[in-house]
């Protein structure tokens, strides 16, 4: 057993040890809202946010980007667990804007196979055009982080299976401070209509 | 401002108050390790898995399923930071377990617009034959959490950009005990190669 997992599992024993009265808990979100944020290590939402456990939904990738499979998690979110409110959460020194689709694309074709993306998902690149060096992939990197929040809301707010009542707010985490910071135009945006 | 957004401003002014030596955490997960889980509200990875901030990376989606904006996190969390180890961990009584895409198509033909998916996202869906409901959209809704496990863990395994020599462990967190339980085969399948 390697030392990453021994450690996981100890933690883990102690956390159950003193589980107390979360064996209650219902399973919609008892603040019906949910959090989109990045899966940077220094992020902690629940802390951040002050989130016990079955408070809301977090939802976490690389940058916190609104992908369809985000999308995908807060319209059953909303739809099946009724969260009524949304955030969308980047952070300064995000690892997104150290990177362009260019740069992974080289990282890769260096020491991995490629792929590429169609409407079944991804697959080994074949030998077509374009194929060498897995481009196709968008891996979603970020060039400024108002902007980012800015286009992340929006595409939220105006997608077909969101509806029109539920207000998402844009925020950047500092984390050389821990504060959350609002874009107003994020939010703005986002506003139920 | 609604009262979530005046709760979840407050306590982050309390954490950021007490931010103490997190100002100086380095962007790379400092234990190498990143962790698929649910969206759920009872779920606290970080205190599950013992995690402190700048630990490790946390994706998380409805269900903790391996979609491809899952497998996208898991290779930057590698190529660009670091990560040597993964965890797959769904959980007991999950929500994804209690509908089909079937009944998510009905519940939103429904109430909403309806939308269908090509290798350039999500869209309005047209006139065309199976538009009418939503149906092209996969939810990855689950009908065994243990299979489920297994079948994410081997997809990643198998996946043309993940590298050979990452361990990909699979676990069931019981939503009752606090307790991550294995699924035996599904690290199995996930063992570095």
């Amino acid at each position: 057993m390697s030392k990453i997992l021994e450690e996981v599992l100890n933690a883990n024993a102690h956390y159950a040890a003193d589980f107390g009265d979360k064996a209650a808990l219902a399973l919609p979100p008892a603040r019906h809202f949910a959090i989109l944020t990045c899966m940077d290590a220094r992020l902690d939402p629940a802390k951040y946010a002050g989130l016990a456990e079955g408070d809301a939904h977090v939802i976490r990738n690389a940058g916190g980007r609104a992908s369809d499979d985000a999308i995908r998690s807060l319209v059953i979110s909303y739809k099946l667990l009724g969260t009524r409110e949304w955030f969308v959460i980047h952070h300064t020194d995000c690892g997104m804007e150290l990177f362009t689709n260019e740069i992974m694309s080289d990282l890769l074709a260096s020491s991995l196979r490629t792929a590429t993306v169609d409407e079944t998902g991804w697959h080994d690149c074949g030998t077509g055009p374009g194929c060498s060096d897995g481009k196709y992939i968008n891996w979603l990197t970020i060039k400024s982080q108002e902007q980012s929040v800015l286009e992340d809301v929006a595409r939220i707010r105006n997608h077909t299976l969101v509806p029109r009542d539920i207000p998402v707010y844009g925020y950047i985490y500092d984390v050389r401070s821990g504060r959350l910071l609002e874009v107003p135009a994020a939010t703005e945006a986002g506003r139920a209509a």
